[in-house]
């Protein structure tokens, strides 16, 4: 049906917006385990961007499973509907020219390509938060793996449905030893070292 | 599914973000049929509130309906659905402290209501591009109405599907008689005078 769409070309393209801005729209996904430190990460860094005056915003489980989402489960099929959408979310924003984080434990690796591809893999920086799955299990802030292994809750990541790694992530964090701080460091000036921000 | 999902605080409220932009975050909706000139009128809303340093950011068909939405057809209930994300992402948007201009056809006020709750009646600004349905058949850039009349295209609001006309809107624009930058300026200017932009 979509044929019967047709295009309106921008006046304000993604370039004029990010010279407004003073730095690129661009996406900072952050991959890995329920309570490897994602949404902790993502606000921090968040912060440091709001601290500078760019304009960035996060996207976590909170802001988009609850609300765009809400309709779909936790099936590898409603996790990649729940991905997609996400992505075009995060493309909305970065040709908004706005720093995007998101915070999704996105498991499967097709899902998390498809992502890059859409937001333009120039703008897309995958950061790995790397926790030992052992280390995620007892931190349990929600006591969301004692219910997955009590079975209570199905294809939850780490206990039965599978996280695949990711082979050559931009940004590779290993989140039981680096804190929070740390991490949001790292990502910072991974930014400004290559040029999304700029001062 | 989604009680087990749980909040964080955030650091950045949107009051803070709106301090950063010097502007409010808000939604502008444009309502009205195929060829009334929603989209164009956003185009142009956005060049001046870019102009002004405003962020801001225009959703239509174009960036949303190929896309986020492009799972969906035309029945009353999936433009339930595509409306429904649409003013999902809208709220993530405005909670960014971002002006959105939205342009898209939402002929069902239950829909539309639902949006102006999600987002806050306070921060929903509804503009019906009234045209009547003979000018834009007339009009018809895209050759859709003809289509729709002869059958081709189902489900198309003015045709063959309702469009439930808004009883009190915030603006009202006669889009047959006032041209998209009159129309532009009648909403920049309703910006300024309620306090949603501040010069």
């Amino acid at each position: 049906m979509n044929k019967d769409i047709f295009f309106i070309s921008d006046y304000i393209t993604r370039e004029k917006r990010e010279k407004l801005h003073k730095h690129l729209g661009c996406l900072v996904w952050i991959t890995g385990f329920s309570a490897s430190g994602k949404s902790s990460i993502a606000k921090d860094i968040e912060k440091k961007l709001y601290d500078k005056g760019c304009i960035s915003y996060a996207l976590d489980g909170d802001n988009v499973r609850r609300a765009l989402c809400k309709d779909l489960g936790f099936t590898k099929k409603e996790r990649a509907e729940n991905i997609r959408r996400i992505g075009e979310v995060c493309k909305l924003f970065v040709n908004a020219g706005i720093i995007v984080i998101a915070a999704f434990i996105s498991p499967y690796k097709e899902d998390r390509k498809k992502v890059a591809q859409l937001v333009g893999e120039d703008r897309f920086i995958e950061v790995f938060a790397d926790c030992p799955l052992e280390i995620c299990v007892k931190r349990d802030p929600k006591g969301i793996y004692k219910r997955a292994i009590a079975g209570e809750v199905k294809n939850f990541t780490g206990i039965d449905a599978d996280y695949e790694k990711p082979d050559n992530s931009t940004i590779h964090i290993k989140t039981d030893s680096v804190s929070i701080d740390k991490a949001g460091d790292i990502i910072f000036k991974y930014l400004t070292d290559n040029g999304y921000i700029n001062f």
